[in-house]
C-alpha cells in the first residue's frame, strides 16, 4: 500500500485524493493546505485523513512514501525539492516548474535518489491519447505531416501567466508524447487584449525535424468551446473531437501519393486516396486513475513514467520558448 | 447593357460568363481561352457568344466596354495593363497581381482612366460576410479582439503557388474588408511536406494596430473539411461556418468585462457575460450575381467598389509579406 | 426549515437528499432504505442523518414534516398513502403510481387533508422545459401544429416496464405541461425483441383537440443517443437538442401562411416565411434544486405544484392507454 | 443504343433526359410535355431531341425503344398502358399508380409482354442505400430489429396529395428494398393543420414478420431539415444521415446480449456491446446515372430490376393502406 501525502487540495487536488482513495494499493494518511476551509472539507469526505496547513509536516511525515504536489507553480520546485531530499517519491502538478532551470535540478535530484518522479500531464492517461499515441506508434498513421490543436473556450482568464502557460501545457504534452521526436525551434505570436502583459490569445508553432510541423491555438476570449486536435500522417490521419461525447477519435483512410512523372511540365502528380473512416472504441476510465496506478507501477519498478521529469521538462522549456518569441512578435527561438 | 468579353474560360471563368448572361444589365459578346475545347463548351451553351484563342481580341472588341480576367495569376497583369490601356474596365481574378509593384501600376493606370477595377475577391460578396461586415460596421460587436479563420481540406495541391497564395486570399480579402483598419506586420509558419518549396500547410499572424490580431491557417492535408472563423470583440462574438447549411453565421452575445477593483492582489476582476445566441437570416443570393451587379454598378458611379485595386493590392502585400516570413521561420515582415 | 424524510436512497434518491441538504429551507432527519449498504452511504456522506430500513419509521418520525418516496413504483402508492393519512406531505418519483385509480385516491386524500403532492417530474424543472413553456405560454410561438419527441438510447432494459413506461413520462409530463390542453386519445405501437412483453422500441401518438397531434419515440435499441423535439406553431417554432451542451433550445421565426385566393385550380396557396433563429440563455441551475424550493414553496402555499397530482394522474393515464393501444397494434384507446 | 423516350420534362424528366443523354447506352430521340416552355428548355439543351405537346407521338416513335414517364401520379396508369400495349419497355416515376390496383395491372401486362417495367425509386441506386443493402445482405447487420426513418422539413405543400403521399415513397421504398420481408400490417396517424384532409404530418408505422417494426415520420411543417434513418439488428446497427456530406452512413458495433440464467427473479440478463464504429466510403456517383445504367442492363436482360413493378405495387399498397389508417386514427390495416 503506497501512502501519498498530498500538498494543495484547492481546485484540482480534491480529485488527486480522490483517486488514490479509490485505488485498492494507495492511500491519503495526510493533506496539507494553507486554507483551513480546503482541509475541512478533505475531512467532511475523508474523516480519516490527517490534515496541516504546514506542507514540511506531509512531507516528513513518517507514514508518507510519496508526495503528491497540488500547488500554484510558482512554489513547485521548492516543494518538490524538499520532498526528494526527503527520498520520498514525487507526483507534481503541471507545468512541473517556473523554469526549465528548476526542472532540471528536480530530474537531477531524483535521478540521484532513485526516486520516481511523475509531472501530473493527466491528459495523457485518458483513452484518447493512449489510443492516438497507440495509433501513431504502431505506424498505423504513417509519418508525420503535422499536429494541430486548438483548445480555446470563454475564460477562464488567470491573473499571473498567460493563456499559453495556462492551457498549452495540455497540447504540448500530448504533442510531444506522440510524436516522440525532439523539437527543434518555436514561433509564438499572439496578444494581451488587457494590456496587461498576459496574452489571451495565442498561436504557438514548433518545428520538428524533417518537415513535421506543430501548431496550437489557445484562446480565452472564444465564444465557443473547441476542443480540436488535426494529425495527419502519410498513410493515415486523425481528427480528436475532445468534446464530443461518443466519437472522440476517428481515423480517416486518406491521404496522398506523390508520383514521379516524366511529364516535362510538373515533375510531380498528386493523387488522393480516400477509404473508409473508423472510430476506435475508447475505454472510459477516469484519466486520474490510470495515472495513480501508473504512479504506483513506476515507484515498484514495473513502467517507466510516461510523462516523467523529460517530458515535463520539455514542456517547460518550449512555454520559455514561446514566451520569448510572443513578445518578440514570432521571433524564432531555438530549443 | 454593358458588355463585358471574358478572357479565359477553364475552371471560374464559366461561372463569371453564366452570371453575366443572367444579368439583364450585362451580356458577353466574346470569349477568349487558349484551348478550343473550351471554347466549344461556351459556344455549347451560348451559341450567340463569339470566341477565339487570342484575349487581345477579346481587348479590343469594339462591342467589348469591360474585360472579366479569368486566367492564371501570372498573366493577370499583362492582361489587365493592355485592357486599361485600352480603355476599358477590368474585373480581375484574385490575387490580382503576382507583385504588389504590378497590382499598383494597375492600380494607377485605372485611377488615370477614370476606370473601374474590380477584384473577384467572391467571398465579400456572400451573404455572410455581408452580414458580418453589417455586424461589425454598425457597432453590434464593438472593437475586435481578434480575427482567426480556419480553411482547410484534403487537396487540391497547386503545382506552382503554395496553399497560402491558393486558399489565403479568400481570408485575406475577407479579414481586411471586415477590420477596416491598415496591418502592420506578418509573422507566418509552416511546411512543405513535399520537400518542393510549396508549403501545403501554413499559419498566418497578421498584426493590426491596438492589440487587434488576426491569424488564418490554410491546409491542403487536412482528412476534413473546415470553413470555420471565430470574430470576437468587445461586445459579441461571431462564430461563422461557412460549412452549415442553414446556420453559417451566429452571433453570441458574450463577452468579458473588466473591472478595477481596489483589491490589493489583483488589480483586475475579470466577469464573464452569457447572453443569447442569434442566427441571423441569410440570403441566398449567389456571391456572383450580386458581384455582377457591383460592377455594373461601379461603372456607372452608383457604387465604390467593395474590392477595388487597394484591397486587392494589400492581400497580394500581405502574401509577399507572409512569403518572406515562412521561409525565415517566422520572421516578421513589416508592411 | 421543512424537515424531509425520504425513502428511498438507490440510484436516484440520493440526488433527492443532495438538494435537500443543500437547500436553506430543508433538511433530511431520517432516511429509509431496504439494502443496509444504501443506508451506510448516505451516513457516510451525512453523518447526521439518522436511518432505518423502516420506511414507516420515516412517515411518523415525529421531526419529519413530508416524505419524498424515490421507491419502486409499485411500492409508491403504498406508502403515499399512508404518508398522507400520517397528515404528511408527499414528493414522489414518477410515474406517480401504477394504476390512475390509485393515482386518483392519493390526489383525493391529499385534497382532503390540505396536503402538497408534488410529483417528482424532473425535466418540468430544467431551464430548457422552463424557456420552452414560457415561449409557448406567451405566445411566441403561437397555436401549436404539434409536439413531436424522440429519446432512444442503448439500454438500459428494464425488468419489469417496457419502454414506455421507463422513458416516455419524461416526454409526456413535458407535453402535457406545455401545451396546456386534455388529450383525447392515443394511439400506439412498438415491439418486444426479447418475446418478453415489454416493448423496447415504442411510438405513441397523443390526440389533442383541434388538429394538435403529439409523438413520443421511445428505444432502448438505439445506437446512438437522441434526445431531441420539435414544437412548431403558427409563429414559430422550436427544436429543443437535449445533447447539445450549449445551444439546447433553438427558436426558429419559420412558419407557412395560407392565402386565400380566387384562383380556380387551387384554393389555397401557402407561403413560406424564414427569418432569424435565437438560442436563448438557459438558467444553468440544477432541475433538482429548483424543483425542492418548488416543493418548499407549495407547502408554504406561496405556489401551486406544476407537477401536481393531475399532472401526476395525466401521465399515468397515457400510460395505461398506450399500453392497451400497443397490445392491440394501434387501436385508438380514449382517454 | 437504346432510344428512350420521355414524357414529362417539368421538375424531374430533364434530370432523367440529361442522365440518358450522358449515358454512352442511351440516347433520347424525343421528348413530350404539356407546356411548350418546357419543350424550349430541352431543346435550348439538347437541339437534337425532337418535342412534341402529344404524350402518344413519344411512345408511339418509331425510334423510341423504351419511354421514361415523369408525369404527375394520377397519369402514371394511363400512359404506361399505352406504352406496354406498343411493346415499349417503361420507366416510371413513383408512386408508380395511383391505386394497387393500377400497379397490378401494369406489372401483369409487361409480364405479358416480356418488357422492363421499372419505378424510378432513385434513393436505391445512391452510394448509401446500396451500402446499407449490402451490409443488410451480408449478415453484418444481423437479424433486423427495427427500421426508422424521419424525413422532414419545411415545405413544399402538396395541393393533391398528402405527406405521406409525397415523402413516404423515399422511405418505403429503401425500407422495402433492405428488409427484403413482405410487411404485415401497417398503423399511420396524423394531422391536416390546412383542413384540407391533406395530411401535413404523418407517422407510420409497417409491422414486419417476427417482431420486425418499421416506422416512418414524414413532416412538411418541421423547422429543420432532418434525413435520418436508425437500422438494428442482432449484430450491429446503422445511423444514415443522408444531410452528412461525408459521413453519411456510420456502422457500430454496438448490440445487446440476452443471457438466460438461473437466477430466480429477472430470467433474463441483458448485456450491452460496444465496439468500434466505421463511415464505409461510399461512391460519388450519381443516382440517377446508376439507375439508367440498371434500366439499360434489366433491358438487356442482364439484370432484375431492383426497383420493379412488385416492389412499386408494394409502395402503393403501403400507401393505400397508411391511407386508410390514418383517416381512421391508427386502425390497423392489413396489407
Amino acid at each position: 500500500m503506497l501512502k501519498v501525502g498530498v500538498i494543495g487540495v484547492g481546485y484540482w487536488g480534491p480529485n488527486i485524493v480522490r483517486n488514490l482513495i479509490a485505488n485498492p494499493h494507495t492511500t491519503v494518511p495526510i493533506c496539507a493546505d494553507l486554507k483551513p476551509e480546503r482541509l475541512n472539507y478533505i475531512r467532511s469526505l475523508y474523516p480519516f485523513i490527517q490534515t496541516t496547513r504546514d506542507f514540511r509536516e506531509v512531507i516528513h511525515h513518517p507514514d508518507v512514501d510519496a508526495v503528491a504536489i497540488c500547488t500554484p507553480v510558482f512554489t513547485h520546485y521548492e516543494i518538490a525539492l524538499e520532498t526528494l531530499k526527503a527520498g520520498k517519491h514525487v507526483l507534481i502538478e503541471k507545468p512541473m516548474a517556473s523554469t526549465s532551470a528548476q526542472a532540471e535540478e528536480l530530474i537531477n535530484l531524483a535521478e540521484q535518489k532513485g526516486l520516481t518522479l511523475l509531472v501530473d500531464h493527466t491528459f495523457l492517461f485518458t483513452g484518447a491519447v493512449q489510443k492516438i499515441k497507440e495509433l501513431v506508434s504502431s505506424g498505423e498513421i504513417g509519418d508525420l505531416y503535422y499536429f494541430d490543436s486548438v483548445r480555446v473556450n470563454l475564460g477562464l482568464f488567470q491573473h499571473d501567466i498567460n493563456v499559453l502557460w495556462d492551457l498549452a501545457p495540455h497540447d504540448i504534452s500530448i504533442m510531444n508524447y506522440v510524436i516522440d521526436q525532439l523539437p527543434e525551434a518555436v514561433v509564438a505570436t499572439g496578444s494581451d487584449h488587457l494590456d496587461n502583459g498576459l496574452e489571451d490569445v495565442a498561436y504557438l508553432t514548433v518545428y520538428y525535424p524533417e518537415k513535421l510541423i506543430a501548431h496550437i491555438h489557445v484562446n480565452w476570449l472564444s465564444p465557443v468551446k473547441i476542443r480540436q486536435t488535426l494529425i495527419s500522417g502519410t498513410r493515415k490521419m486523425i481528427v480528436w473531437d475532445d468534446n464530443s461525447p461518443s466519437e472522440k477519435v476517428k481515423v480517416y483512410d486518406k491521404g496522398i501519393e506523390v508520383i514521379q512523372t516524366t511529364d516535362q511540365i510538373y515533375n510531380t502528380l498528386i493523387q488522393y486516396r480516400t477509404g473508409d473512416m473508423y472510430c476506435p472504441k475508447i475505454p472510459q476510465t477516469e484519466a486520474l486513475a490510470v495515472e495513480m496506478q501508473h504512479f504506483v507501477d513506476c515507484i515498484q519498478g514495473k513502467a517507466t513514467p510516461i510523462s516523467g521529469g523529460e517530458l515535463g521538462l520539455l514542456v517547460v522549456r518550449i512555454l520559455e520558448a514561446s514566451e520569448k518569441s510572443i513578445k518578440n512578435r514570432g521571433k524564432e527561438v531555438l530549443l
